[in-house]
């Protein structure tokens, strides 16, 4: 029995309007065959999240083909026939002999299939910026006398405007954030482990909520006193106490479209120089929230945050947010003093005003938003409070 | 207050003697310099685990310093604190302005760093496979009058023989995938979700087991029917029925160091072909184990296991393992054929035995194991069957 293709997230006229949008700016610059490599771009062209990007695999897109042809190591080919929204046989597996092989590798296979497809002349495009340099000049050097080009961030930038079926997703993945966040209310205590307590969480966000499971675990982050400083831990082998401070950052996935969301715990009352911190950050965010509409840019979202933040007597060194989509941060716009990228419909972020001020003060709220026609959108249902336990 | 540092997973010794086999490499290369960025390897050297990789960061080591140096992203360095072994004035953070800045970033910062510190002769090493083309070309464009040489993997190279303090972790972090695994069996039914299954799994990965908590979640596979014959997803949304065959790869982990484990499930009677391909592989996996020793060649060990399954009919295209340490796989040795690495005591492999066959036939075993001097010791205590639900 061959393997069946899987229950699709979305349809076929939703990945071709995407090709579509990828194919335009190959034909403006005039790339015949272009490379796609990041995992979540792969993702977004068609369907495909299994963790097979540790290898070389790459995702041909053609001008003149309609449906994409996924070159991988052959160990991954049934995972892409069951998942991708092509035709089985656009999924080709390469030799496993290219596998811890020092002197052939996945790339030459796909370099071999472009070679053999047709592809030899003319503008091959590569995502040189997550390639290490030798695939890089393994790509220039084999792929003669076609000319390999670099097609930089351009899918990510394309990823970057959702249509209302990637929008329903991210709601679906925001709910599940916010189920986990409320299972971390209910379940941390006093002389709690913090692991016994990310174990419950993460559950959660395995489980779903609102009939809808999550689809994977995204990093998970708790950083509890006194690591409250911290950003990018996962939990510590303590426990909580009477006066502990929480800070978490989680999100939901739903097939790759991640809703991230932060909340900052406190078992007891907060200092109170965490609650003028709140205050402070609360305002930024109400501030930087109703900058939000078409036409408006990130640098000016940043702006309305930093400014408000000042008038509470803090800063904030760090951006306060980033395009948010597939696998989490997209590499493309930032709330950031001076981003110029003008914000449009169904962009989507996560204004992320985690501050880490000082080494025994940092603090941790979060809103993953879309832009509307007329505002922000923001996903989670939850109270911009310091939740008290 | 100041950031305390946090209790360590090893003593300073441990750490000390690792940067000595390091730094006898660089004197070998006459490298004054090595700019480490591998996280698993920054792990290994210093401690640190927070998930910070995803910007610039660089762990330099210094032939004349004693302890490594850390420049990170400045959100980043309270943790840095907080897990590394060195003195906190180890550890710089650079500045925010740095991330998401299409001019300058957080490799100008580590080149600046090195040119201050009086690198600005001689050989600066960097571990280029893990670096961008566009960030090797900055090093060697900005890093003059220094020459930037590539280090290739020699410090995975260094981590594959662990010490028994290392192997003490990896043994915790095998009694947890133990426990994940044996959770599975307790709560996989038919009618369940995958999804339920999977947050059960998962959440005792991360309460751990024998008074041991889990440090984080790695990478987590479950692969039901109809999906046997896929490596790399992690759950679907569907449930298990009569009948369902259930293959799944998990890993407990402890600071860092990950014990990997792969078992089949069975939910009634397995089918004649799988128990024949059951046997086999477990028939190959005994003869793979009999040829771990010391002296013996990653290439023997594959070829043992293959011989022997190819007795039973059937035969494994990919390689039947590679060393695994901290943050799962290790890019070096293989169980390959052909594979010349030789064994040595305190090495350590994921033999692993995933094998999909067809498309609808796929089996997994594995088994995390050290070279001992004499043979080979397995991690795992659970039997090598096809587990019947």
């Amino acid at each position: 029995m061959a393997m069946p293709q899987g229950p699709q997230a979305f349809p076929r006229s939703e990945y071709l309007r995407r090709l579509a949008a990828v194919k335009q700016e190959m034909e403006r610059r005039d790339v015949g065959a272009l490379v796609v490599v990041l995992p979540a771009n792969i993702t977004y062209l068609t369907g495909y999240t299994a963790k097979s990007g540790y290898v070389p695999q790459g995702l041909i897109v053609a001008l003149n083909e309609e449906e994409t042809t996924f070159i991988t190591r052959r160990m991954d080919a049934p995972a892409a026939v069951h998942q991708m929204f092509v035709d089985r046989g656009r999924v080709i597996g390469y030799a496993e002999s290219l596998i811890a092989n020092p002197d052939k590798d996945g790339w030459d296979a796909i370099i071999d299939h472009l070679m053999e497809a047709g592809f030899g002349t003319g503008n091959i495009g590569i995502e040189e910026q997550t390639l290490s340099s030798q695939t890089v000049k393994k790509f220039h050097a084999r792929a003669r006398p076609a000319s390999v080009v670099g097609f930089g961030n351009t899918v990510c930038w394309i990823r970057g405007i959702k249509s209302d079926l990637e929008i329903a997703l991210m709601r679906e993945a925001a709910a599940i954030a916010d189920a986990g966040m409320l299972r971390a209310k209910e379940v941390m205590r006093p002389g709690m482990s913090e692991a016994d307590a990310a174990a419950e969480i993460i559950a959660q966000l395995v489980r779903g909520a609102g009939g809808k499971q999550g689809t994977d675990v995204a990093e998970f982050t708790l950083c509890a006193s006194p690591r409250t400083s911290t950003a990018h831990i996962t939990w510590a082998e303590d426990e909580f106490r009477n006066g502990s401070q929480i800070n978490i950052e989680l999100a939901g996935v739903r097939h790759g479209y991640t809703s991230a969301l932060m909340r900052t715990f406190s078992i007891g009352k907060p200092s109170d120089v965490l609650q003028r911190l709140h205050e402070g950050e609360v305002a930024g965010l109400e501030a930087a929230l109703a900058v939000v509409k078409p036409g408006a840019t990130c640098g000016e979202v940043a702006t309305a945050f930093n400014d408000t933040l000042k008038k509470f007597g803090f800063e904030k060194e760090a951006r306060c947010g980033y395009a948010i989509g597939i696998d989490w941060t997209e590499p493309t716009a930032s709330f950031k003093i001076g981003d110029p990228t003008i914000l449009k419909p169904n962009m989507t972020f996560h204004l992320m005003l985690g501050n880490w001020i000082d080494e025994d003060l940092g603090y941790a709220i979060s809103e993953t938003l879309r832009v509307t026609d007329v505002g922000a959108e923001t996903f989670s249902t939850l109270p911009r409070e310091i939740i008290q336990i």
